[in-house]
């Protein structure tokens, strides 16, 4: 039931955002009816339309380069190569493997009425996601809202704006192939910033947001959106070595969780260091980083252990590095790395290292954040290192999703009670 | 850990709603880490206490009752009796009684690398409760919040202010007897209209709103939330008898879920009937309703089967009555369903009568309502009917909570990564 309304080549027509939630609404209503091999079939539709069209979206890509008259680091995120073709439908595919997430029977009892009761996971609906310049987040993001039964609407950066529509084409190839409605992945008709602030106050027709890029972006739709929004705007993550931490493992942590890769959400920025075993072990740990070229901001105690580490402030304490540079603070206990953690952390991802499970239990009981780690190291928060398969990126709200999203997250629920004519007394 | 902060009496100190705010969240901290044990008995405290104080809640009571202009129904649910003050102590014995949702593990499973992932239920943390005139909202929504492990900011109408306080100076004494933290429990300082508004903008201090009474209180907190609310605004829900229904079976579903009690959210407002059995059907269940004294709203189709019946409008489709009046559409099909409900359902409850399995499973797909009867009446959905025990409102949003909200639904998750010491390659 290919939707005639969708305009060739999937070039928008000049509408409104409203207009095309509008048509993504009634999208929704049939790929809410549609079968796990229908989706599936769409996805790899859309891989093949993909690689068939690369020619398209790289002189597509080509156009938004030349225009472009950005630094070097952002240029980069925009260049699409053929092996990043390549790439986005390969993941296309890898999404169509995964288990089909919608129809799922999550929970399921009898009332002694005879009342059979089943919460069955759901499609959400339409999905709002805001990008910004890296073209293939608008093909990853496509693919895991088909997976999971939900319609999207696609708001890419300015920037990318013709790479996002060729993209788009051959997305909306996939589902014309495959019988699925076009209109189950629409795109912002152009740069106009208005539609963006149209996404975010479209309750009832938008049912969710999620904003992919940097925390500028992610802050205002956090601050903006009037439908429920699914993001991190930072990941100011700690690792707290309590006095029974077996040595070795602490000083492995620690490297990995910082220096693995400095610029993820998942990255450390943070180390809280029992006072009982900052002496023997916070200048090991140093050393161990600082030989890969981390630098440090020490409050005064770590100073007193070691008066050559540079002095850190409240706000270094506050601050997202995503580079080599690790702040570090001694504490007297789980209690004071608790309280550090309150006032400075972000709610995505701490982690303690100690052979004492008590300690651990408190440890993870007193921090709100939506992933703990205990004897492991916070660059493990990831959709594929949980086993979700692909992600469409990180929550650290205390609702629906927390901790990486992945198609399973991209799904709700509805009760189900079926009876045989009961009524209530 | 009484925290000496909170004043005697729960009277509270002149304090912004953002001071409050604060002290909850730290109370929070101390729930967090509290047992099951310590929380049930604050509650069985609570419940003395509030038997203790009979005199001085019955006395508050009075004093609101002759300051206030309302009209005769506003005075009965503002009214407090021995009895009802009774039913607030026993009401909080029985959610003693329920099982601890908090630290229950969710899912867990392994990873080829040895993690192993957990998904425990936590507290949310803190939550607002804004209520219109029923003093014992205070206590039901202040008991189920203990229970889950949050702390609870209360906002009552301003017409029960002195009601609102004797009950929450009880709900203190439990605490204080408890060794949990009194300001678990806090309640706004007086009848400022502003005190709502900073609590719809608390973002970071208030985790969730759950807003209790009428459909302008929840339009307004849904509108000026800045932090996730849980609520219903309206129950439109439809019950439709499909032309494979057992006769019998669908007057008697259709008779209580119309009738049982007409001004509940979960009450039928429109049937929808399929053509084909219109013409025996209709007239029978008519019969049935209108010797209970139930009025009607009919459609062209449906006055040409009865033409007696008044004619429905557009606006009367859409109206959720909370009476004896229902609205009465014949369709075509299970499709022409699905479309009425789109257009002018709530997502609240639906019901389908039919002995066609296939047919069932379409409509049940086919709406986006949190709850879907098949064989059932739509006055089913409530906590009690679940099995959750109390409840504290009906959420009709796509996420985190959907349809009724007990204990476990004020439980959020955080992911517990245990690991032997893996760092990611």
């Amino acid at each position: 039931m290919a939707d005639t309304r969708a305009p060739a080549q999937g070039v928008p027509s000049p509408c409104s955002m409203h207009d095309l939630a509008h048509r993504a609404r009634l999208a929704a209503r049939t790929l809410a009816q549609s079968s796990s091999s229908e989706r599936d079939k769409a996805l790899w539709a859309a891989a093949s339309a993909l690689r068939e069209s690369a020619a398209a979206i790289l002189q597509a890509n080509a156009r938004d380069l030349a225009a472009s008259t950005a630094n070097d680091a952002f240029r980069d995120r925009l260049t699409l190569t053929p092996e990043r073709v390549e790439a986005m439908a390969r993941g296309l595919e890898d999404i169509a493997d995964l288990p089909d997430p919608v129809g799922q029977v999550l929970e399921e009892w009898s009332r002694p009425n005879g009342l059979r009761i089943r919460k069955v996971a759901t499609a959400v609906g339409v999905i709002g996601v805001i990008y910004e310049s890296r073209p293939n987040v608008g093909a990853d993001a496509a693919g895991l809202c088909i997976k999971s039964g939900n319609a999207v609407l696609l708001r890419g950066g300015s920037e990318s704006l013709h790479s996002a529509r060729a993209i788009h084409a051959a997305m909306q190839t996939g589902l014309r192939n495959a019988g699925l409605p076009e209109d189950s992945v629409l795109i912002a008709p152009d740069a106009d910033r208005k539609h963006v602030a149209d996404m975010l106050t479209a309750a009832g027709l938008v049912d969710l947001i999620i904003p992919r890029g940097g925390r500028s972006l992610v802050e205002r739709v956090q601050r903006e959106a009037r439908v429920p929004v699914l993001a991190h705007a930072e990941g100011l993550c700690h690792t707290y070595v309590h006095s029974a931490a077996d040595h070795a493992m602490a000083r492995r942590i620690v490297l990995n969780a910082k220096m693995r890769r400095v610029g993820i959400c998942g990255a450390t920025e943070t180390l809280l260091i029992d006072a009982a075993v900052a002496s023997v072990l916070l200048p090991q740990i140093v050393a161990d980083l600082a030989e890969q070229g981390c630098t440090f901001k020490a409050d005064a105690a770590a100073r007193q252990i070691m008066p050559d580490l540079p002095a850190g402030t409240e706000k270094d304490f506050a601050t997202e590095w995503l580079d080599a540079v690790l702040n570090v603070a001694v504490v007297d206990g789980v209690d004071e790395a608790l309280d550090h953690i309150a006032r400075f952390g972000s709610s995505h991802t701490e982690a303690i290292v100690t052979a004492d499970e008590a300690v651990a239990a408190r440890f993870m009981n007193g921090v709100s954040s939506a992933v703990v780690m205990w004897n492991a190291s916070t660059q493990f928060c990831d959709g594929g290192e949980f086993g979700f398969g692909a992600e469409i990126g990180i929550a650290t709200g205390r609702f629906h999703a927390r901790g990486p999203v992945g198609v399973e997250q991209l799904t709700t629920f509805r009760y189900e009670v079926i009876g045989s004519g009961q009524v209530r007394p």
